[in-house]
């Protein structure tokens, strides 16, 4: 694409791996970006990747004209304060996010009063179990899919401009509801990482000697459970009814299993084998998905 | 090791991925091997592979002296019979299989009154998703761990026999009792399985445009949904009761989860991550188990 298209100044606040990583992305097609971060030391440490220039004192101190956008790189619950925040001392024309839920962020920053014309939510898919700007690479998201969650009050020149960021880091722009969008990330993201964690907390008391004996299946099984707890549970908190929808046909499926395996009801068991055999297949390859 | 250990004259019944690459693991220590499969093209491919000769008619024909050692390379519910039937007809001096279930078919094949003196049950871990000969290698079994579960009946003769096989094949012998193993088994095998199996199930009717979004997290984690569920039924139905209570602790932890979740409890959202975290980092890498 043209950098033309590219928003020439963002301010990114969070200097964690999303928005270390976006950063980067724009800083390749010339953007400036300034970097501000709750922790000061990880603005730092960004900037020192070449992600930016540090904003010290954060949105608060910022006097300059307002930037072409601001990215708020927070976790789900930060977003409506961080963009009542930035809209209050107007560091940008437009704003985005990166969380991975979308309509209680948006609903709690209406209650804050933000002025939501300008603001077009997004959710980057594809990130890694690491955390981090020292985990971020401007590539991230290149082939990746973007969410873009608009309203019906987000105003057409802010959802090209975020549309134009998307783009800038190689993303493919996917436009959903936020609820709908909700739903699904409960499905294919949140509820697999509560299962992951549910399988591998029954290895806390598992004897050495076995767990030795584990193979690529059952660390396959769990390896997101390596996640952030507190990030998680902050995303769990704001997608908290869609996450246990699916938990609750999980467990329904599995206490059914284990009563059909006590009373030899092959039957149940190959049901569920069968279905789950058929619902992994749906699932493109990364291949296929990075094509499309 | 020294060749003079490796079991000179072999045959294996069960041509499948296990026990074709038993056959190519011993074929590379200039054994003899013949196999047998209850489908006549599944062992010509293995011999066709450089596993062995095929020898037709299966145990029942049989009519050299007794070999060394058989291997009986076939799923957990045919072991017993195959057993007898090999034992009938005095194909080898010594037994052993492959099952990823020990307790249940040794139980049965007391009772079909085979001689479990002459009987060590195996089972070589770290297979792959993948199943028939086409995908066996000689390789497959190095560096790994293999359960032997000797009972009380076994006769030392038969336990070295098949502790040389095990080396044989690159792979490290661990004594396990049978009980002992099929539950170890059910919590970091079996019941895994299940909870991929499970999740999966979900993506059933998860609209194309969602499953589009999915990443490498939700893959990881119903990956072993793909295996074979006949297979699966039958190490299920096998292990059912070790299989069950693990399944009804995932379920427990799950609904407790999907409860705490719609009345904002996240104390008990954050036990969960924290315990699946903790479960996961117990998990030893790949690099480490090979090494030990």
């Amino acid at each position: 694409m043209g950098a033309d298209l590219v928003p020439r100044r963002l301010i990114v606040i969070g200097a964690g791996l999303i928005g270390t990583s976006i950063a980067l992305a724009v800083r390749d097609h010339g953007a400036d970006v300034l970097l501000t971060d709750r922790d000061p030391a990880a603005a730092r440490l960004a900037a020192g990747l070449g992600a930016g220039v540090v904003l010290p004192g954060g949105p608060a101190a910022y006097r300059g004209a307002p930037a072409d956008l601001a990215v708020l790189a927070v976790p789900p619950a930060a977003v409506p304060a961080a963009l009542r925040d930035a809209q209050k001392h107007q560091v940008a024309h437009v704003y985005t996010d990166v969380a991975s839920v979308k309509q209680a962020p948006i609903a709690e920053a209406a209650k804050l009063g933000c002025d939501l014309t300008a603001f077009v939510g997004g959710h980057p898919l594809g990130g890694r179990e690491w955390s981090g700007p020292l985990a971020a690479r401007a590539g991230l998201f290149r082939g990746r899919s973007w969410v873009l969650c608009p309203t019906g009050e987000s105003g057409a020149a802010a959802a090209a401009t975020v549309t134009a960021l998307v783009r800038a880091c190689g993303a493919r722009p996917v436009l959903m509801d936020p609820a709908e969008h909700d739903r699904a990330m409960a499905v294919i993201s949140h509820a697999p990482h509560v299962v992951a964690s549910a399988m591998a907390a029954r290895f806390v008391d598992t004897p050495e000697t076995i767990m030795r004996l584990t193979g690529q299946g059952a660390r396959d099984v769990t390896r997101i459970a390596a996640g952030d707890p507190r990030l998680w549970l902050g995303i769990m908190s704001a997608n908290a009814h869609p996450i246990a929808d699916v938990l609750d046909e999980v467990a329904r499926d599995l206490a059914r299993t284990a009563s059909a395996l006590r009373s030899e009801g092959n039957t149940a068991v190959t049901d569920l084998l069968v279905r789950g055999r058929v619902g992994h297949g749906r699932i493109p390859d990364p291949q296929k998905v990075e094509d499309s």
